[in-house]
């Protein structure tokens, strides 16, 4: 069994937003020389998730405006979590609807996708440096 | 290490419904002939989800319903991703509650399973052919 | 490829709960040997979940009121799912948005987690005995 691992890091600039990480992840696996097996892509921040979606603008506009409805931001006070001097209680529901990972197979040397799968990094909480992790094992 | 992979091919004749994908799962496993390791089971479609729940219609209908009301079908234009031409902005909202994928341990060639584990297709964008992937890992 | 399997028991005192499963998680790891891997932590029960997050009772109280109000308790009759006789129709909504399963990277013989990462079973239908399974798979 081989195995390979890496990080990336992220700080987005405002409080919420999506990233593309598709291409990040092909490039480890093109550097691990892993075959086949599978590939774990999970948030290392609580605030945080990875998961598969489509890469479409508005859907991610959907993502944030329903997320906001489901988990509010404000008024802070609303999460005993903030309390602690944090104001980031709502983040920390938002990372739980979206999930903190994904695990993807690997057949032929290749993400074994279907036709519109692509992989985001979700932040609810930015402006500060948070990292994903990448861990691929198999043959 | 061992792997095998299959893919399922469903035609959900409504918009929404659930399958009961355990035995087909199961088949998977007994041709793999892997006694000992993982299993990944994902939607390839992201309108769609594989999860682990009980195998009972009320409940899915309880599903059916609160899914409806945390991210409503219509009216279709409250999402932005339906202005691409889609009318399933709802779908791709309801697949991340429910989740793509699930990952189940094999111990002595059986799915690693509590008394009442079934694996399910969720469907919340049919009338046309979707995939799922198997794929297993191990010994 | 080397495995590892362990079961955990749980009897939740009231309905809903939250317990730090981390340090039971690493005994396994210790336990098993495997110095680099994936390691599987799943519920065996459908009205159950594991989840990583942050060990903080302000927040372990905004999940529980949250999901009292996306999924409620009462009425019992508004589930049809109860109608089987159970009351448990919620705990069945609720793990969905928690989640069944986490899979977490392993690296050096250690779970490679982030600065706040800690592993929770969540209860939301208990009073009984339940169960999670740890499965380790790598070198």
């Amino acid at each position: 069994m081989k195995s390979y691992r890496e990080e990336f890091s992220f700080n987005i600039p405002g409080r919420r937003g999506f990233v593309n990480i598709t291409s990040m992840v092909k490039d480890c696996l093109k550097k691990s020389g892993i075959l086949d097996g599978l590939v774990l892509v999970n948030a290392m921040h609580i605030t945080a998730s990875v998961f598969i979606n489509d890469d479409e603008s508005g859907l991610h506009q959907d993502y944030d405006e329903w997320l906001e409805k489901l988990a509010p931001h404000d008024p802070v006070s609303r999460y005993r979590h903030n309390r602690t001097g944090e104001d980031n209680g709502d983040a920390h529901l938002k990372r739980q609807i979206m999930g903190r990972e994904v695990v993807v197979a690997i057949t032929k040397g290749k993400l074994d996708f279907g036709p519109w799968e692509q992989i985001f990094y979700g932040e609810f909480d930015g402006r500060r440096k948070k990292r994903v992790l990448v861990k691929i094992i198999g043959d």
